[in-house]
């Protein structure tokens, strides 16, 4: 059984505020903070550039990939971190798009968080091979995969709902079809059981700053099929990615497997911090997590019901059918979640209407789901979200 | 003038050492350490996902974009900090390429970093649009320049030898030829003065940890010329380069000029240690920084010439025609490096005999390159790079 009181104690969260956003941004594991302090001072400031060498800098990619790897139900050797989300989603889509011969249609959802959708746009516009973003409900997704398709791109759990689609199933209806998958993971990974493997998807990417607390804007990562590494041509090369970097040959020649998903220089500061934050997983099972998960949110579920009658559930009610949030809806949402945060709750909001919380048993506990809805109920019975100063809006909502 | 005694005085050296690769990885700015430290602790840790707006992390990309600017020639908001270079390069190209027309020859030469070949050679294969990478001597540049060019695509300082390039005459014959010109400025921002804008260039890329000392794998940027980002359809999109990233828009619509060249969310850890580091050079004059890394260079090669007649100058003998680097072969130089380092002298080493040693008056002076000198004098007349230890390689050369 997994010990949540020691992983708690592995954060740092600050006095009096209940943080139900860590589905945004994780918060500081201690491990983090100590980490990129011995980066900065000791590896940077003494090794300088022997750290490439001496400080592990060289493969923390890879390091960090079979972390992630342990997580996501993905064999050691097929994830490697860098880059952001967009950046692979990338990589990951015109690769998949090359694998699929001559169909043109990507399949996609209106559920999906928009970004990856501006990245197919404009990814498929510019290979100019006619392909096509064909986006539908999420409720049709299943029904839409058929041998017309070339690729299927979906995030599994709606960043505004938290909608979960079932990956094995359609995953399985992909591969039926002989269709390439693409699962964006930026709110399943750590954040419930995934298993890339057992479901046989192609590609996957995926977050390193949301459930695996690596701290803002750290590294993405990507995950590519055992085998199908060695078949892609990289639309986006660099030196990181190639078979020898260090030879500076004129000609690209990729890196087996997973490593030709590597391009530039990483961002070491920021995917120490990561790396460092993900051993708070040690230890930890994620059928534990995503069993205490369910009994936050319901329990948030039935608190919110109980007291705030003029918030509407925005999430699947069935626990089964959503991920490790829970939203609600209210027309003056963004206010409202301003006076939250003002009292001490920390959720976030997304437009036109939603109300975000996400539950993180890493460090959320049963108290903090009382103490949330104590706040939401104040912030509704005192009509908080009426004050003008909480209306204001800042560029970030 | 410049005070150099206050720049050195400005980061953490360790004692013992002289530092001559500043060229590949700049040292530890004091400012630096304690922006992450803060950046982690308070920023991060008790913030938490309000450092979107109360830590200006939202607006970093440009805030340092903008401090980069002022070193290469460039106005206030042409340049945006983020991603690696490799990536920023394969946005500039396919820009380039898409408003270059018809044309179909994309211009470079053997001195570009080989990265910098990568990513126009899988680029290119990928548009599928029949664009051929053409790669001559750096002598045959200028020649080659005419208007059958679609792209002319250089790195100004080559990595090996430090071999400058006429930025303003070459740019000039590309414009005449209406073609569009992309400078790799990896080892010239921070190292010498850049006028992007006097040179009417199109397109800028460069690195964040080199001359600009940001921290190992410090973000990349990206320059593009006044008026033509709002003429570019960007290949790599994402939410941080939309006109209204948090209206969540299913429909990609690229913000304004420099900021479509945003992508994803940007390794905030990283990029605080570049906005920290780019403070030193508040009050630097570019040309006095020049001159003092003339002054350097010219005793350091007069220095070695006279002591070590192994040693062949592989840089160009005219300061003039040099970046901020001297490069010298010699055929033992990997293990020749590896003596010296273990002698308190960094440099670096690039197959298959280039012993490289970047000179950066912001911390070094003439003390170290006399130092650096007698250390390589001493590692020739003693045979040092003979021994086992030093020969045998490491992953990072």
């Amino acid at each position: 059984m997994t010990d949540f009181a020691r992983t708690r104690a592995l954060f740092e969260l600050p006095e009096g505020i209940v943080y139900l956003d860590g589905n945004s941004l994780g918060p500081l594991p201690r491990a983090a903070r100590e980490r990129v302090a011995r980066e900065v001072s000791r590896e940077w400031g003494e090794k300088l550039i022997r750290g490439w060498n001496e400080a592990g800098w060289m493969d923390l990619p890879e390091t960090v990939g079979d972390k992630i790897a342990r997580l996501i139900g993905a064999a050691k050797g097929t994830v490697v971190a860098g880059d952001s989300t967009s950046i692979n989603l990338h990589k990951a889509l015109t690769a998949a798009v090359s694998l699929a011969g001559p169909r043109k249609v990507v399949l996609s959802d209106s559920g999906n968080f928009p970004t990856d959708l501006y990245v197919a746009q404009m990814a498929l516009r510019a290979l100019g091979g006619g392909h096509e973003l064909k986006v539908v409900a999420p409720e049709e997704v299943a029904g839409t995969i058929d041998d017309t398709v070339a690729v299927l791109m979906l995030t599994q759990v709606d960043y505004k709902t938290g909608r979960l689609h079932d990956m094995q199933a359609l995953t399985a209806k992909a591969r039926e079809n002989g269709v390439v998958s693409i699962w964006d993971l930026a709110h399943s990974a750590g954040a419930l059981p995934v298993d890339l493997a057992g479901a046989d998807a192609d590609f996957a990417v995926g977050c390193g700053y949301k459930y695996l607390n690596g701290g803002p804007g750290a590294p993405a990562f990507i995950y590519v099929r055992p085998g199908l590494g060695d078949r892609i041509d990289p639309v986006l090369a660099g030196w990181m990615g190639h078979e020898a970097p260090f030879a500076f040959d004129l000609d690209y020649r990729p890196a087996g497997g997973i490593q030709r998903m590597r391009v530039g220089t990483p961002p070491i500061l920021s995917m120490a911090s990561l790396d460092a934050a993900l051993d708070a997983w040690d230890g930890v099972s994620m059928d534990d997590v995503r069993d205490r998960s369910i009994e936050l949110s319901e329990r948030f579920i039935a608190e919110i019901e109980a007291r705030c009658p003029e918030l509407t559930l925005a999430s699947p009610r069935d626990p089964s059918a959503r991920g490790s949030q829970v939203s609600v809806a209210f027309r003056e949402g963004y206010a409202a979640m301003q006076a939250a945060i003002a009292n001490g709750l920390i959720g976030d909001f997304r437009a036109p209407d939603i109300m975000r919380f996400g539950f993180t048993p890493l460090y959320i506990g049963m108290d903090d789901v009382v103490r949330a809805a104590e706040t939401i109920e104040r912030v509704m019975r005192d009509k908080l979200w009426d004050r003008a100063d909480y209306r204001a809006r800042a560029k970030v909502t």
